[in-house]
Order: C-alpha cells, then structure tokens, then sequence
C-alpha cells in the first residue's frame, strides 16, 4: 500500500482506463455521490466508467445518477478498479470476493481505513470522501456540471449530518458555498428536505416504535434502541424504513453514546454507535471487529439479544 | 423610515449611547445571537446596553449570554433604542407598549418588517440577522470574541435550520467557515446538537404525541397537528416542549404545507406556517394578520379548533 496525495491522484485518473467504482454496502449519500461523480468526471475525460454496489441504490438518490441517454450503457471489463469511501473490503458486501486483492485506488475519509488498495487518498479530517473529491477535481480543472455539483453537495451535506455534525470542517461549508454560487439554480434545501426530513408513514410508525421502546443505561448516559425482526414484523415495518435511524439514540438529554441493534438475519445484529461529545465509538466498536470514526461507528454482532446487549455495554461502560 | 445600509450603521453605532436592545417575545437563537452580539460589540465601544425581552430566555441559550462580571449591571435609562430580528412591534410583547414608535433602528431580514423604526437596515435576502450582523461587525473592524463568534454561528444555523433550508445563503456558509477557522476551539456540533437533537424525555414524548395524532388533507398536501391546551394537559407535556415542533408538520412526504396550532389560551391559536417547496406561506399568514418568511410563516387566530382550522384550510387550499 501507497499512500498518494492530490497531485499524484490527478495522474493516476489521467492515465487510467476502464474504470469499475466500488462504493460500499447500504450506501449512503457520500459514497453514492462519490462514485457518481466520479464516474461523470472520468467520462468527461473520455474515459469508460461504472459504479457498482452490493446493493441497490435507493430511490432517493436518482437525482444522482448519470441522465440516462439514449444509447444503452456498453459493458466493459475492467482494466481500472477504483474505491471510493470504503474503509475496509468487507463493505464490499458481494463485491468482495469479485475485486478483493485487485483494488488499485482507494479515495477515503475514514481513519479506520483498512490500507487495503494499492495506493491510497486517505484525508482523515475531510468530513466526506466527496469534499476531497471537490479539491481534486478542482486540482484537476474539471468541468463542474449540475450532475457533479449535486454529488458532491449531497456527499459533503450528508456526512455531516446537514453541517450539524462536529466532523463538519470550514472546507465543507467553503466548498458548498462556491456549488451555490456556481449553480444558484439547484435546489439545495430541497435535496436537504429529502435528505433529512422527509418521511414515509412507515418511517415515522417505526421511529415512534423505536423511541417508545428506547432503554437506559449507566444513568442515562447510554441508550439502546432496537429494530428487531420480530418487531419489525409486528408492526409491518420495512427495512429500509430503518435507515439513519440511528441518530435516534442521542436524542435524550444527557446521553454520551448511543447504540442501535438492527437484526439483519435472526440473531446477526448490525449495531451503530454514535457519540454525543467525547467518546471515541470507533475504538469500541474495533474491540468487535467493526471501525468508522470516532462519533459514529459500526460492527456486526452474532448472539441473542441479551448476549449482544451484555457484550456491547461492557465495552461501553469502561469508555463512559 | 428611512432605508439605511451597512455604512451608515456602522456610523449610527458608533454614535449612539445608553442602548436598549429589544428582541422578538418567544426568542429563538437569531434573535439572541443578535441581541446578545450587539451588546458584546457596543459594549466594546464603550457604550452601556443591556437585551430586553418580553419572554425569558430560555435557559438553552446560556452560553451566549456575557460573562457575569463582579459588579452587577448597572441600571440605565435608555437613550438609544435598537430592535434586532424584529419584524413587528407586536412581536416585541409586552415591550411594545413601552417602547412603540421611539425605536430609532431595525436591524432585521424578515421580508414582512413592518418598517416601525425610524431608521431600518433591512437585508431580505439574508438567510438570518446575525449574518447581517457580521457583514456589519467586519465592515467596523469590531475584534471578535468567542462570545459574539457563538452568537452569530448560532443565529445563523438556527435561522437555515442547520444549512438545511432553502433561506441557507452561500455567505451563511462563509461566515460560518470564517467563524470556525479564527475560533477552532469552539465546539459547534455541540452547540448544534444542542439546539437541534437533544430532547427532555417530555419532549420526546410530545413530538409522539403530536406525530401519532397528525391529520392530512387536500391528497395528503397539507398536514395539520395539534398542541391544545386539553391535549398538553391530559399528557402532561409543558407550553417549552412545543417550541419548534412545527417542522414535525412536513415530515411526512409529498406535503407542501405543514400547519401546528398551539393553543396559547383557550380557543386562542399561535398558528405556524411551513412550506415545503412552493407556497408562499406568508402571504397566507399576512391574510389574518401574520408574516413571516416564504417558506416559515405565522399568524394569532381566534375561535374553536373547528372554525380555525376551517378558515386556515380555506386559505391553504386556494395557495395549493
């Protein structure tokens, strides 16, 4: 592994051909814009470009995708494989086993990162992979389009929580300002609206679910909120419903962590932590196999919910 | 009234003495932010000036309020008197009977100002009056403290809703970039958590209430929820819960307009207004009386919830 910085970046986009780019598993606006864009960018230099992922992507984030035109897609093996905004190949999903081994760039914002990829655009303090992607396209002189601003503005408003966030850096709120002023015309509260606020009745059954299930812990500094398979089939709550339910957790006053147990298989729960102020979820969730960054993290637990309960506030208690 | 720009402000301030500062009653964070920051500055220049307001504020917002010095604030008579966010001198409460028609400057971006003051800095496209303030602050070559760089960070990103709404200007983000890069020890995702995500468990237990009982009208367009007196009493939830609870309005999707009536005394309702995308809520709110901006309005109506909401739903269906 090669760590590279802008320039070098900007060279191997120059040089390469045939492009797969890999975004990671339940993705979300910072990858999926990462990977669009770049695609777009990748494009313009004459270059063939796809994004895969293990899952789909949701609807929401068709304002995203390339226009579609009217020549059919031509497929193409790749020659170029390219990762955006995946710390470690296991947020691969399916796609793992495929490019495992053979990825040669990674372009990431997340300290965990596993140092996986033949070289490596690591910025540890960019508050997104998109606000890199912004310096080195402009490193790059591309050609920004509406497509490639909303990619880049949905990326950088996404992972910070809409600027909310502590990891929101000066660099975010400066590139965001220079998209509103080159493209006045996109609507960014709307896309903020869709980001953010805008639920389905069912999201917001299972939010009132979640909430009036919520428990306590370590007098009040931790709470637990659950999105069990039996719950959610109860209550005829979606899966995708569950998605950034996660922020749930820090909701009450006085909270330091907050933890969400979603059961994906029967006893295999995806557990989100997040940080109110100090504590470094990132470090606890590593004790399980999981990373991310120090106010939001994530690992996968095998157990009954009593066991995963019983091992994750351990963890927790020694942080608090 | 005369129309006065930031230059002649700035020469106002500078020759002003014994300052009142009054701010809207149900304060929010522009209003502090603004009120708060206007004392710091004038008091820098040397000038006596205290914040008025007609409602406490809420203990929240502590952290913007000026270090307790040793001595106790001496008492004045007010020589000058400045209104900051202020769009009406009905919006001063019971401070308008005192100060009505002798306020000699409005500093203020609300599109509705009523231009009472005899002299007005008006900047409608401002996303808040704190951004306002700083471009005003800058131009007087004012030496920021950590205590006016909290008040106007925090006026901005209460006033866009965290970034979030379409009022955000790319001069919000600027400001905000400039803010935290001369002052990086200042913890803004605290304070934005704390003006954004922590809830009391009562108020958990409000937005519940609220969102469980929330009804749909014109194919789902228009959503109304309720906090009556009778409601707030039976769940014992407090008058303090409900601030800023309008937004719960235009969660679910495909709503346009979003309509919360408080109930402030019996069969008198706060009636606030959200737009989603591309009605103009003030101008229905301006039709009982209210203002506000296009997309957040509000107005005072009296009678039963059946007749308010009557009239209300009549105005929203012809907007739709």
């Amino acid at each position: 592994m090669n760590k590279i910085n802008i320039p070098e970046t900007a060279e191997f986009l120059k040089n390469c051909e045939d492009v797969h780019i890999l975004i990671h598993r339940s993705p979300d606006g910072d990858c999926i814009g990462a990977g669009y864009s770049l695609q777009a960018v990748l494009k313009s230099l004459g270059k063939r470009a796809k994004v895969l992922c293990a899952d789909e992507i949701p609807e929401r984030f068709d304002f995203l995708k390339p226009e579609k035109s009217e020549k059919p897609e031509e497929d193409f093996i790749a020659k170029t494989i390219i990762s955006v905004d995946v710390a470690d190949t296991k947020l691969l999903g399916s796609l793992e086993e495929i490019y495992s081994g053979k990825i040669q760039l990674c372009i990431d914002h997340h300290v965990s990162n596993k140092c996986y990829a033949e070289t490596l655009l690591l910025e540890e303090n960019a508050s997104a992979t998109c606000e890199i992607l912004y310096q080195l396209y402009r490193y790059m002189h591309i050609k920004f389009t509406e497509q490639i601003a909303k990619c880049l503005f949905t990326g950088m408003s996404t992972d910070t929580g809409c600027f909310k966030f502590e990891n929101t850096t000066p660099e975010a709120h400066i590139f965001t300002a220079e998209l509103m002023r080159e493209f006045p015309d996109i609507r960014y509260g709307l896309i903020n609206r869709q980001m953010f606020d805008v639920k389905s009745p069912s999201r917001i059954k299972a939010e009132m679910l979640m909430l009036s299930q919520m428990e306590y812990y370590f007098n009040n500094q931790c709470t637990i909120v659950w999105a069990t398979l039996e719950l959610c089939q109860k209550h005829q709550v979606d899966e995708k419903d569950m998605e950034g339910l996660t922020s749930l957790s820090l909701q009450p006053e006085g909270v330091e962590v907050g933890i969400t147990f979603r059961e994906r298989e029967p006893n295999v729960f995806k557990v989100s932590m997040r940080s109110a102020k100090d504590v470094n979820v990132s470090e606890i969730c590593q004790i399980f196999g999981g990373g991310g960054h120090v106010k939001a993290a994530g690992c996968l637990l095998k157990g009954s919910p009593d066991e995963v309960r019983k091992k994750v506030l351990q963890a927790v208690e020694k942080a608090l």
